[in-house]
């Protein structure tokens, strides 16, 4: 959560300050005005929430410690627009967001334009003296509302699919032409002793560190996500086979009926799956997406194989050289291009990982409401790798941990496989 | 839910008609757009709802099959805005109503203006060889819409009654002057031999009839309403008592810890109570409103008295010759006029009778779809009798059954006492 | 709950008394010591459980207040055994009534013999100077613990019938013989005021009184029970065709996904019913039981009749002069015998009524916890009427008021069918 | 789950199947008839089905595929008494075992003795063909018939908790004399690579397996575990700070509104304890017992601590040189003795470790159903190291990984603390 980063340009700062705001309100753009307070399950926020809650990020941990003359723009909102960080008070109750058709859309329009009047003097201010502290949570502000962004996506699309109308996010409801899939590989990785763990001068979140020193014994990597191949696996009895689960994933599949991705649906003898263009007809060769934890892992067991480490991860996105490219928000994965040795480690869909959300060795949280950001999560979550289509560009990084429930079905989420060598 | 009249005034239908579709749309403007999807519990449905299904009662069982080159508005209306019409088909499900940002607010005002401009054609053609029962199905829709009129008074209430921000239905918030209160008198009514239900020529629900002989005890009845003298009974321990609640009304407050009127609040020492016109400081004079049953029983029990039959009920208020005037809507209940021998029969607070809601002798619903409209529900629930201050004009009457579980607190209703003579 | 007969044989009363200890014995001589803790739902209690509860009664309500030299048996039954006379005191919590191993059924044995042997001098003091109270609390409490006699039988079938291995309660697993079945009529009874309620001067519950006028319209009422005849509408799609169904009914319906009565099973093709003789083949001549107020309406529904009001049955039962005859207890319904205009009044199966548990007219309960037994019960729940097959020998009665939610089906219970005339 | 020994000598293998079995007839005599039944929540067993359990365990996967005249007890024994291997076919519902009164107790024993008078004549067959997996099978089902045994402890504790009796399970209820307290320090551990992992030649459960390569920062580990000073903890609102807790066990503590250890209660102003010798007055010498995870690390990071990983335990241990001595079953921690460097490793408490329960690197469960032994339940739950004064002698190892979630209270657990260095 925190960039060691005391020196970042000025400019460059207000810069993204400026650009990340306002790719919050092209996403807003592709609303209508009824779609801004949906929230179909407590895990999801309303659009609107999420506009106003990253704003109030900015107001909280800046503008009003650090701009004296700052009027907070309505009382309430403090309050209102707190996720979860007991530091700085009382939460409204997460589960019913979507009762607060008060204020309005535009209401929190006005309430970004009148964050944004304040925080563009102060960050202009260099001579401030906090201005390292400042810098820092802008930072991390931006970075926040990165997050945000993508929920925004996650969200809404979890809030349509149950939209018999099936809306979709996006105007070009196009769909995608794929060509063909290289042959899934195991690529080999040998042991080594090496360091995991962000090392650079550039923004990370505190979960990211310290880097330290981590034993790797010999594994291997599959070049690609599974497809929707997946459909073997559910023809095979998968999902009616105990062997194939962790216990909780059994109790889980029984206990929902579970049989198929969240967002697959099956019409007249033919799957479809809902995106966010729309539905669209089951394309065979994109990665399957949207599975939780437990269904990665059966397929992995149904298959041989296991998921990989997150440090297994890092490791081969390193050996193979993959960086993160710039690369604007699709609302779907798109088709393999190219002939490469390896696909699909970021933009695509995060990829589960078998590690456990646990603080690296040596790890402290911040102090105050700040250190909530993420150490308070180390519990009962998995970590996932990579990134998703609906990441914003800038956000991926090799040492980024994601980490939701193992049930947890509603984000991007992709199978990437592995083995022991 | 069957009028008898086989002969309805043309010219009325229409204008009735039109009138009633004009006065959901008043209640709307009333709102912003953002409220229209508000559903904060399963029991109450989003205004866009109450606004689409009284639409699609008309094209369900009007247009659809008295209209021959009528053309649907759109495919999947049928399924999204049928409540509870198993005859029909099957509905989208009653929790999720607040999923449907789509269709629009737009959307649905454009459903409407569509029906309507197939129905009014319609209700011209004097000589359609089904023209009675088009005439009597037209009423009864008149009546169903009225009754969501209501609802979509009430249910706005309980969304926006959790929201902190306490928004107001109406834009006039000045509060109501009281200036004192009649004394409680109970009024004596003697043993007789009598019929209950409905015997008139004009529209009636199907529970209101038939008609029946039914021997009434001598009997008390209160000259008003409880008021907000209701604290006395909070103040005397009311709710921690268990001697004054019904074996299941105890298992409600203890499980739901409930010790107050659904919709008041404390602060700093002083009550509030929540109303359509925002947050207001009690009024002693007002009627207690929003009581459920286990708590108007409670509170008669402790006051020494008990709760009116529906029998009751109907009987007293011929008895002192009370009918409905025709009176708007208004958003809270008014104070005491006058100086009269009874008050409050209508238009206030509905009643809590102690009558079960259950057939009358001989009741027999109608067949179809249509059926489903009373029948079903004459199970587990309660009768309140009278009518409230969100009750449209013209749809109160003497013999009208109300009926709600035990439980529910969110409807417009007050307690009415009555004793063994 | 009170008899009001002041002049009880003194004889006579201290002989039902211990008639009606013994009976409980002879119940327990049925079960092994490791039966006594069963408690297969909230709803029922663990036979031991039964056992000390009634002691309670007598403890608490006549030794306690009258015999002063009493010493109670243990200072924390009186908190243990309580079963919900909050005028008493708190109550150990009923779901968890299966985890009381301590006291054994040894203890509770002993408990019972303390406490009969401080109520037969009792019983003898004739001249006691609270003798009327003394007498009236204790044919109260034999009455009591004939209900909790019945009560066991019925719990512990449900307990059984959750064991794979089907233990039996009896020790004859003789299968009844039955040799056919009269032809299902209606019996016409027209129109009449009449008093409905306890008249009499033997022992009542106060819920059967005060007897008051009632005008009831003519009707008809079958001369039997319905049969495992109920097949022909499960066949027919009865559990899957919401028409048939109370809205209520039908939400329960398709939460719980039942589709048989509560003890049928499928085997091979062939339908069993557990019974306290073990799982035995359906007999098509024996009447159909454990079904719940849903599926009795819907039945009655789907048969085009309905279920009679408890007037109806009691006016029926007056009609053609059924008396319940001295019989033991059973452990399932016995087939037709004779040639009769009527049949299965008493002794069978309790019969469902579509009438809500509500006072009579000028009802009131006694003062103090013992008024608790019935009033206050008084809501969401449905009267039967008749008795069981396990409702013990003197128990049943004309004016009898039994009382169970809509949704029970563990009680011995069977569907009367009755119809306008 | 496996050894690897092929050479287990013969005549201690049929000597600890012996002394293993007459282990849980001893505890068994503790217990009356009646609490042989008790399952106070889904997560226990009654102690009759632990009996019968264990007992299944060796007719199923030794007997029945190597006995081959083995006649089984009861056809619908391997139903009942099946846990969760899903490879032996269906399970009778975990929540309901307190259901099955019948096989009675008598029954159970008798199914005991039938089984091991099938297995000694096996266990003598010195030369049978499957000598070798006979051997390690049996040695596999005496570990699990300890860990039974432990349950079996731990699971009537939580039962008999909730008795307002308090029953005792021993019979010497003599409170235990404590005379003081070493003071709490952290000892020095410095960073080293090592191997963490079983290496040797006895038995050891799966899970421990692959000794593998792992790098230790340095650290600091606490000389004893944390006593009853937990009190303080709870004293300066350790419950009611938000600061303090993980997210899910803040989420934890708000629901269930826990605010001391699982079996702490509070009598007029003195704390007491439910132990297996009855409640007794909170001894502050002796270890915090029964709390879960979510205590463990709030009451860590209130004292500015930390959990220790599951390896820096075992490297604590190897470093200090404990090893488990052997030592019967006590129902209670006991004081601490003598002037050691370090306390409490083994036979006291169940340590919470910050390591969640994974797969080591390269590990691989049994193939069918004894493959379900451990490794499906490596998800969701965490690990703790030690062992309780209910774990049976012998059954007690430096590699052993217990795991629960971390919910869980009422297994016998503590705190160790640990820091960075």
């Amino acid at each position: 959560m925190l960039s060691t980063t005391q020196t970042y340009d000025n400019g460059t700062l207000l810069a993204d300050y400026t650009l990340t705001r306002q790719a919050s309100l092209a996403l807003s753009d592709m609303l209508v005005n009824e779609d801004f307070g949906l929230q179909a399950m407590t895990e999801v926020s309303p659009p609107k929430w999420h506009l106003a809650h990253t704003t109030w990020f900015f107001e909280t941990f800046i503008l009003k410690p650090f701009a004296p003359k700052y009027r907070v723009f309505h009382p309430q909102f403090e309050y209102l627009f707190n996720s979860y960080y007991n530091g700085v008070g009382a939460q409204f109750p997460r589960s019913r967001r979507n009762l607060l058709s008060r204020p309005t859309v535009e209401d929190v329009f006005n309430y970004r334009k009148h964050v944004d009047a304040a925080m563009e003097p102060l960050l202009a201010m260099y001579d401030h003296k906090e201005r390292a502290v400042i810098s820092q949570r802008c930072e991390l502000g931006i970075h926040h509302e990165q997050q945000h962004q993508e929920l925004f996506c996650t969200d809404i699309k979890y809030c349509f699919s149950l939209n018999p109308l099936y809306p979709a996010l996006g105007r070009d409801n196009t769909p995608v032409v794929t060509t063909g899939l290289p042959k899934l590989v195991f690529l080999e990785i040998d042991a080594m002793d090496t360091t995991v763990g962000y090392q650079g001068e550039d923004f990370y979140f505190d979960n990211e560190v310290p880097a330290h020193q981590f034993h790797q014994s010999g594994f291997r990597f599959a070049n690609r996500l599974v497809t929707n191949e997946y459909l073997e696996f559910m023809h095979s009895g998968g999902y009616d086979t105990a062997a194939y689960w962790l216990s909780d994933g059994w109790v889980w599949q029984q206990s929902t009926q579970a049989c198929q991705p969240l967002y697959w649906t099956q019409q007249e003898g033919k799957w479809f799956e809902y995106t966010l263009h729309g539905l669209i007809e089951l394309d065979p060769y994109l990665p399957v997406a949207h599975v939780n934890y437990y269904e990665a892992d059966a397929f992995a067991r149904w298959s041989g194989k296991r998921l990989p480490l997150e440090q297994e991860w890092e490791i081969a996105c390193q050996y193979f050289k993959q960086v993160p490219e710039p690369k604007a928000i699709t609302l779907h994965p798109r088709p393999l291009v190219g002939n490469k040795e390896i696909y699909h480690m970021f933009h695509q869909l995060w990829q589960w990982t078998s590690s456990n959300y646990s603080p690296y060795p040596g790890y402290r949280p911040s102090a105050g409401a700040i250190g909530e950001y993420n150490g308070k999560f180390m519990c009962n979550q998995m970590v996932m790798r990579g990134s998703s289509c609906v990441t914003p560009s800038k956000h991926a990084r090799l040492t980024y941990r994601n980490f939701f429930y193992p049930r947890d079905q509603w984000q991007f989420t992709g199978i990437r496989l592995a083995d022991d060598q």
